[in-house]
């Protein structure tokens, strides 16, 4: 699973560092003529999406670990200060899942003989909540951010070869609508969704977005 | 619920609109002295970014709907011809949540006893999918979006009024990390993480890009 997840990570932000900054480009190119304020704009861009994306991720990551920590003690101590409360709850689940009265009581007696299994069986059933691996949160926040800037770079290197923005856009557009449908089809095959639609849908995304950041520049 | 899930949306989008339209905004500060680029690229960003958040997340909202129905109709499928497969499943499920054998054979009983009752809980406790709300993926996706752009507006305001750049940006700079604590403060309450350390998470990431975007554009 280890590469399927780094996959996963890389596609995402690569698909994403496409849209962005390709609808930018393409906005400024309705508003400017020269490539230079382009460029600018774009890695500006890049660099502010992909640390926003990055340390974001990172950040909610750790968050979500302390939060999870935190829970966890909390189950332990109602577990032992209230064990007929936590007890009902273990029982509501058994209700709510359809098992009769009878069985009900059984499932919930052999669950609280073992205080570990117990508080497990709270984290995942009554809180929703699953153990997350402490090193994931770094490395897929690094994984997206730098997919992020990779993906930035396709729609904004035309501009530094082709001196005249429209010119440049043109080629900017062809380019990333090529790549977002290639990387749209991937993230479907990912993220389990039929591919050809997967793709169509990242693609129009990023044209929509695109159509409109131009159009919006060109009544500046 | 309702009113929190509106709430929800609203602090994620405006939060997300207040970091990178504030970074680009920063990051073009640095290397160019008229507002007036700034303004345009800052409406490009607001509009590719908030169709890219908007539509990405109405889109994704109607896959995820697919999804569960064709997952559905697969689960119903399964139980009415490899019956004895499914059984095995729910088992499965009931021995590793601990239960003892005599229980885990009884409990798959009673599950197994209605076919709808069984199909549901192949489809929460198997897949982990939840039933999703058909109308929630397009309204929430209208709010982020619209969110996007009220909070975009906020880091580009100053340069409205202030012709020259780089002191647009100091006005820039305290209205925005004022309102991305506001906004971190509440995101936070809304989305169950400390207030106060949440606030300064999400404030320490707009400021981080904006000051990478600053010092990458001041390069070029």
């Amino acid at each position: 699973m280890q590469s399927s997840d780094v996959l996963r990570d890389i596609v995402i932000g690569m698909s994403d560092g496409l849209t962005v900054p390709f609808a930018l480009a393409a906005g400024l190119s309705g508003a400017v003529e020269s490539s230079n304020i382009i460029i600018i704009a774009g890695i500006a861009e890049i660099a502010a999406g992909s640390i926003a994306m990055g340390l974001g991720g990172y950040l909610a990551g750790k968050t979500e670990q302390d939060h999870y920590n935190s829970e966890l003690k909390r189950e332990y101590e109602e577990v032992e200060k209230v064990p007929e409360r936590e007890r009902e709850e273990v029982r509501d689940f058994f209700e709510q899942i359809g098992l009769s009265k009878d069985l009900q009581v059984k499932a919930t007696n052999e669950i609280a003989k073992d205080k570990i299994k117990w508080v497990d069986f709270m984290m995942k059933y009554e809180l929703g909540l699953e153990k997350p691996d402490p090193k994931r949160a770094g490395k897929s926040a690094l994984n997206i951010g730098l997919s992020y800037i990779v993906g930035g770079i396709i729609p904004l290197s035309p501009y530094f070869f082709v001196a005249n923005s429209k010119d440049a856009l043109k080629i900017s557009i062809i380019a990333t609508l090529v790549c977002l449908f290639v990387f749209g089809y991937f993230k479907s095959k990912v993220t389990g969704v039929t591919p050809v639609w997967g793709a169509l849908r990242v693609t129009l995304i990023g044209a929509v977005a695109a159509a409109a950041a131009f159009s919006i520049a060109l009544l500046f």
